[in-house]
Order: structure tokens, then C-alpha cells, then sequence
């Protein structure tokens, strides 16, 4: 297998909740993203479940084991279309335990999955978190790396995947829409873009979209290159005022250079990497 | 001494050229940004020198001890208005090293020193780095945090910051203006924007202005809340094409929410410091 220098990555952003009740909701989308030329698919963190699981109970109803039937539809549609399919689902785990997982499939072989580590709100009370890094693997689509929505959030997660060597990190999510802060670039956003620069990958994150139990989904899906721009998305981009009404389903494309990903180097004397000084971090 | 719940915050940009020339420059920014209310004034990295020093000789020259008349200066003007002042130098250090240093100065008295750490381009030529962590002192305008320019861009160094209790972290920097990437939003203000909200502090940059050995300084001060937000600047916004033309002087302040800063608390499951697993971090 060669290295790719470059690769079509596609965001799909769908509705969970529509995706539950007919799972053709996920086929529809990663033909679509497929069709236009995309060799990487992301769909979103749970994505064929519910997005609001907050208590053991509900989220050991939408949970499945890793070989149950979410899987095995994503590991099909892989291997159809000869592409990496990533997506996240409530995988369930060991006795009662249910993990807020993702999946990596190419051409239709399960290479990775990863169980969520860092927990946002009621998910505490729902999901046991992961205890292992964000993994990486070669893929036919570039070297991929996963988590999954808050984790992105924390800069140590996403220097782990990029010093394993991650050219594009897959990242399924459930971004909530807030009333405060800036609609157009929400901190989730401003914050993938930093991580995204800071370690020089590129950021492909599909999220959720439709509105479930009160929570309306900021559909934020985007892709982001090694220098923190946004070359796709995001997807929904809510007035001042939150008037453009709920996200809607979509499949956002972009093209991006893994070989970037691979020098760390910022001119001549720097490096995103080689010049952090760890022995100092505490 | 009380501690105070807000505080009027200035970033000075100020051209580090006409500064050298007369240093009444520093005296008139810090005076207008007093007039306005501010409490705290920052002003840039090396601000009373060249801001370009790419050899040890050109540091050298531009060196001068702790005790030596820029901060002789600052504290006159912080003894004078009763506030707080930062700025960067070129520091004389032990035998023939410089450090790419800044100061905190209140009401007259020098309650901090810092060596800048990350040395950026041919600063590696000319500086000696620093090996301590960002100090955060208690001083009447809250609890204060300082580091310089290339040092905001690793996490880590700001979450050092939070959890030594910076309320606002006072970042002298020379941001220099670059042909790629967003002119409007550059990714060292997207940086400094997840730095905030990443470790729920305040930040408050000041940069250099004016043309310099070919380099135009960005002019990217700015003043950016715990939510991320920026609330003042960037100063001066480029356009697409660049051509608004340098960076000119100016004084931006605003208000910030100390009290914000000392409540890492994100809803009632999430904590941004707690939330951390550093166990897992490598």
C-alpha cells in the first residue's frame, strides 16, 4: 500500500435520530459522500442512535456490541465502495458497561475502534469512559486517526494522535447549539481549528444535526487543514440572532494534504512538535 | 488587600522602533490607556527595542539589566498611576546571554520576572531561553499571569497558568503579518482564543506595530474573555489582500470577569481543569 499525499475526505452530517429508525438514513449519506469523490467518511459521534443518553439505562438500550448490526452496515458500505467509513455508536462493553465508542473500517475490515475518554454532562452517568490513547492507523485513505467530540477538546488528546503519526484526525461529535457566545464560530470550532495548527493535522468532524429532547445540534460539521483553516463547513452557520432554524442533513467535501500533515516543521528553525519542552509542563 | 471580581485591561500597541528612538512612546500609551480606566496595561514583546534580533551581537546590543532604565520607566509610570505593567525586554542575564524577557510591575514595585521559554525563528540564535514556568502574582488588578509571544501557542504553558489560579494572563508578543491564511483572523489569534476557553483564563496580548526589516508586524492586539471571545481587537484587521497597509499604534481596552476566571466549572458535570486525565497524557 502506498502513501497517499492526499486524500478526498467527506463530513456527513446526519440526523441520529432518523438514522435510528431507518438506518438506509447512513447508506444515503456515505453514497452521496462516496458518489462525490470522498475516499474517507465521518459520520457523527452516536450516530445511529440517539444523541441524548443520559442515564445507564437509555444507553444500554441503544447500545450494541462491536459486532452487531451498525457495524456490520458501515463495514458493508466500506467494502462496497473500497473507502474508510469512521463512525460512533454506544458500543456495548464488558457486563452492563456501555462505551461512547467510534469504528474505523477500510475496505470493509474493522482496523480500530476507540472508546470516548473524556465525558461531557449526563454521558458521566451513562457511559464508562475509554482508558486508552486515540488510536492511529494506516488506512487506504491516509493515517487516521480517531475520537470522539470532547476529546478534542484537549490539546494533550490530539498531540498523542499526531505524534503516532495521524495525518487526518476523524473526529464524530455531538456539538449542542448555546444561546451564548458567537453562533457563526463557536468555541468548538475555534478550538478544532488551534488543534488543528497547533500539531499540524487536518480535522475532518461530523456532527449531528436535527433537534432531540430539548437540544437543538449545531450542525458545526467542517474540515480543517494543517494551518487551522476551515476549508469546508462549518456546515450551519446560525445567524446573531440563532434564526436560521435547526441544521439540517448534509455532506460537506474537501480535499486535504496528508503529506503536510507529515512535516511538523514551521520554517527553518521551528517545529510544532520538537519545540514544545515537556520536561517543563509539570 | 481585596480581590477583585473585574478589572479594566489595556493591550498597548506600540512600534518598538519609535520607542528605542523615545521612549516617551511607552509613557504616552500607558498614560492614554490609564485615562481610560485601565488597571492592568500591557505592552508588546522587546518594547523598547528592535523587534527583530536575529543574532546574539544585535541582542546584546539591544540588552539591558533588569535594574536598567526600561524598567526603571515602567515602574515610574506604575508607581505614578497606581497600576499594573507588563512589557517585554531584552534582558541582560548572567555573562554574555540575553533572555527574551517581560515584567510585572505594580504601583512602582517589580512583583515578577519572566524568560520566555519557546524561542521562535532566529531568536534561537540570539536568546538564551528561559526554564521556568510562567510566574502568576496577586497584584491590584487581580491575579496575573505572564508569558511572551511564541510561548501562548502550547497549551500546556497556559495551563500551568490556570492552575497557578491566572486570572488574566498578560502576553507581551510580535506577531508578524503573513501572506497565507486568514489576514482577518490569523491563527495566532485562533490560538489564543482556544487557549482562553480551553483553560477558562482571560488573555490579553499586546503586539508590536510598524514596519521592521521587512517585516510588518500584524498589529494583532487584542483582548479575548474565559468563553473564548474576543472583546477587544484584533487591532488592526487586514483585508483580504492585505492592503489596509501597517499596523498603526493604538490603546484598546475592556473589562474582564476576573471572578469568571477562578470558576473552571463547565455546567454541573464538567470542570476544565478537573475533566483533564493527565494519567493518560504520555
Amino acid at each position: 500500500m502506498t502513501e497517499p499525499d492526499r486524500a478526498v475526505v467527506a463530513v456527513c452530517q446526519v440526523d441520529g435520530v432518523a438514522a435510528r429508525v431507518d438506518r438506509a438514513v447512513l447508506r444515503d449519506a456515505v453514497d452521496s459522500a462516496v458518489a462525490r469523490g470522498a475516499r474517507l467518511v465521518v459520520l457523527p459521534e452516536l450516530a445511529a442512535c440517539g444523541g441524548v443518553l443520559p442515564s445507564a439505562e437509555q444507553a444500554r438500550a441503544a447500545a450494541e456490541p462491536i459486532d452487531g448490526p451498525t457495524v456490520a452496515l458501515l463495514a458493508e458500505l466500506s467494502a462496497e465502495h473500497g473507502c474508510v467509513v469512521v463512525a460512533g455508536l454506544a458500543e456495548a462493553g464488558e457486563g452492563a458497561q456501555v462505551h461512547n465508542s467510534a469504528v474505523v473500517l477500510d475496505h470493509g475490515a474493522l482496523v480500530a475502534t476507540y472508546r470516548k475518554v473524556h465525558l461531557w454532562g449526563a454521558e458521566k452517568n451513562a457511559f464508562e469512559p475509554g482508558d486508552r490513547p486515540p488510536p492511529v492507523v494506516r488506512t487506504s485513505a491516509g493515517r487516521v486517526g480517531v475520537m470522539v467530540c470532547y476529546d478534542l477538546e484537549f490539546p494533550e488528546w490530539v498531540r498523542l494522535a499526531a505524534e503516532a503519526g495521524a495525518e487526518v484526525l476523524a473526529v464524530p461529535v455531538n456539538w449542542p447549539l448555546r444561546a451564548e457566545g458567537d453562533p457563526q464560530r463557536p468555541f468548538e470550532v475555534v478550538k478544532a481549528q488551534a488543534a488543528a495548527v497547533t500539531y499540524r493535522l487536518n480535522i475532518a468532524v461530523a456532527d449531528r444535526c436535527g433537534v432531540e429532547a430539548g437540544i437543538d445540534w449545531y450542525g458545526g460539521s467542517m474540515v480543517c487543514d494543517v494551518d487551522g483553516n476551515v476549508v469546508a463547513g462549518p456546515a450551519c452557520v446560525h445567524g446573531p440572532d440563532l434564526d436560521h432554524g435547526p441544521a439540517a442533513p448534509t455532506v460537506l467535501v474537501a480535499e486535504v494534504d496528508l503529506a503536510a500533515a507529515r512535516d511538523k516543521r514551521l520554517g527553518s528553525f521551528n517545529d510544532a512538535l520538537a519545540d514544545r519542552r515537556p520536561e517543563l509542563y509539570g
